[in-house]
């Protein structure tokens, strides 16, 4: 294999079957994978969630990840906020010549090891190679399908209530990200993760989950207010319990961010019935102790953030551009 | 809506939500996407097939479709080569910012134009909007699931005697992308297409279809030699079966190219057991006169190409640079 990635790498024709057979195949190996259809075939029976996200995330290595880490992550965990296990993943790469063969195996080795991590499969792919300019470095889309263990977890469930949990410390991505565009020194590593494993703890231990939902662009803001929005409720927030590290404190008065704002890549927000809410609670601090409950389920239609001094303010949906190119 | 989309609107915040609700639900609008959650819910029996596709052709617009047309007819068609009725479909865009709205606007809706054509839906989509020189103009992810209609399409079914047809004539997407790129001007429209219509007939029609696929990049060289090397067979093809437009032929002649290794995005190859060739041919024809048996499975391990002079020579699996942005 060359060095770098030249255009011939995506013609289709000797040089691409070389990349997928000596690249793709080795660190992606499976039998639906190596069959080489034109589409994979796989079981299902009964209800599969089915999702896309494509990365464009810049730099393509960052504190606590890569973009293929992001890849895989973003992807499953857009599944388990269905409540469905990851399962099978498609992967199309969108790569500029001369990007380093060693990069892009890097980042190639790197889904293979979060894939794993969660018993997921790379089952179909695409490869675009283009001239340099039409695109930086790679992108890459992942879609993805899995079986549902839990049905009926929608952003339209909650009710008057309810109990708003968090799963660990906001803003850890959006923050890590903005310091390395800015050159700003931290020792703040992105929350990039896979969240199966505590949605499915949750599922297991019988929590009566109302809706999930991972934290990503526009942050615990947008989430919050999509949820009001899609379930006609209010929701309050106790500042002082939505947890946020010292670091991304730090980092948001340099850049004069909102944490609630700030995208996260492995933080989930769990609405459940308010019976549920200290074992969820309790649950989730196995996984990271910083998981808490941070607020309820209201009367009226809007998101307000309750500060420890009293006093209030209405939580908006983000507006205007936050931070491109953040996963 | 704004005339140009800024990075505000792949934000994740109010922006975003708005390119959402008023252009893609607009468009694509069936209850399933418009649950806007995290991923789609389907429901699934059996088995499916799923496979993905990213689209960065350039230019956007061509004679006979745009980026939009082939983003659908792409992922479809690969359903279908599995014997998989295209049913629901992910959609990623990676706009680049100041792209005009209008633009977009124009291939979202040959989008939905192609989905209603084959009954398809867009159930869930992701959007990315990035900073000028990030990507070029826009590129689409889309993946696609569906049930098997028939089972056990194979690129590794093929046996001595199996006759080998083409749905149409070939390299029309090719040489019209070509002539777009350099200038040339051409009367070729692209035979960018959903192809779920042809392979259902045969497969209602009860052909023993042995493998199928669309020719795409690599075109016919690339799905032979993949066959013959997947099968471990030799496939003889006759030159003069072969049928090629003269517009065709005259852009193969400007260019230097084999009409063989040029991308179709609307023909697909299929191998029938011999007594149903002439069945498949005909059924073939009335979709498109051009449909042609061109070959046959034989021993060895190549693909022979057989002049009507009584020479021959081999085919080879097309090397080296293309022609990138193809599709």
């Amino acid at each position: 294999m060359a060095d770098k990635i030249t255009l011939a790498y995506g013609g289709g024709g000797e040089e691409t079957n070389k990349l997928i057979n000596e690249l793709f195949y080795k660190h992606f190996n499976n039998d639906i994978l190596t069959s080489a259809e034109d589409a994979a075939v796989v079981n299902a029976n009964g209800k599969i969630a089915f999702t896309t996200d494509s990365f464009t995330v810049s730099p393509l290595f960052f504190n606590g990840g890569n973009i293929g880490k992001l890849a895989i992550a973003g992807t499953c965990n857009d599944l388990a906020m269905m409540g469905a296990k990851p399962e099978y993943i498609s992967c199309g790469f969108m790569i500029e010549e001369g990007l380093d063969f060693e990069t892009l195996e890097k980042i190639v080795k790197t889904m293979s090891e979060e894939l794993s991590k969660v018993g997921a499969k790379i089952v179909c792919g695409d490869t675009k190679v283009v001239p340099a300019g039409s695109v930086d470095k790679i992108f890459i889309n992942t879609s993805g399908i899995g079986h549902i263990k839990k049905e009926n977890i929608s952003a339209h469930n909650l009710k008057k209530g309810d109990v708003i949990l968090v799963s660990r410390d906001i803003g850890k991505h959006g923050s890590v990200i903005m310091a390395h565009r800015y050159n700003v020194e931290t020792t703040a590593q992105s929350d990039c993760k896979l969240l199966w494993d505590e949605v499915n703890a949750l599922i297991e231990a019988g929590i009566d989950i109302k809706a999930l939902r991972d934290a990503t662009r526009g942050g615990l803001s947008a989430v919050l207010n999509e949820w009001a929005n899609a379930s006609d409720v209010g929701i309050e927030i106790e500042e002082d319990k939505v947890p946020v590290s010292d670091e991304v404190t730090g980092l948001c008065e340099i850049f004069g961010f909102e944490p609630m704002d700030l995208a996260n890549e492995g933080a989930f927000i769990v609405a459940v019935s308010q019976n549920d809410a200290k074992k969820a609670e309790e649950l989730l601090k196995k996984f990271n102790s910083n998981a808490s409950i941070i607020g309820t389920v209201t009367d009226g239609n809007r998101v307000v953030l309750k500060s420890p001094w009293g006093s209030s303010r209405y939580i908006e949906l983000p507006k205007g551009e936050l931070l491109p190119r953040i996963c």
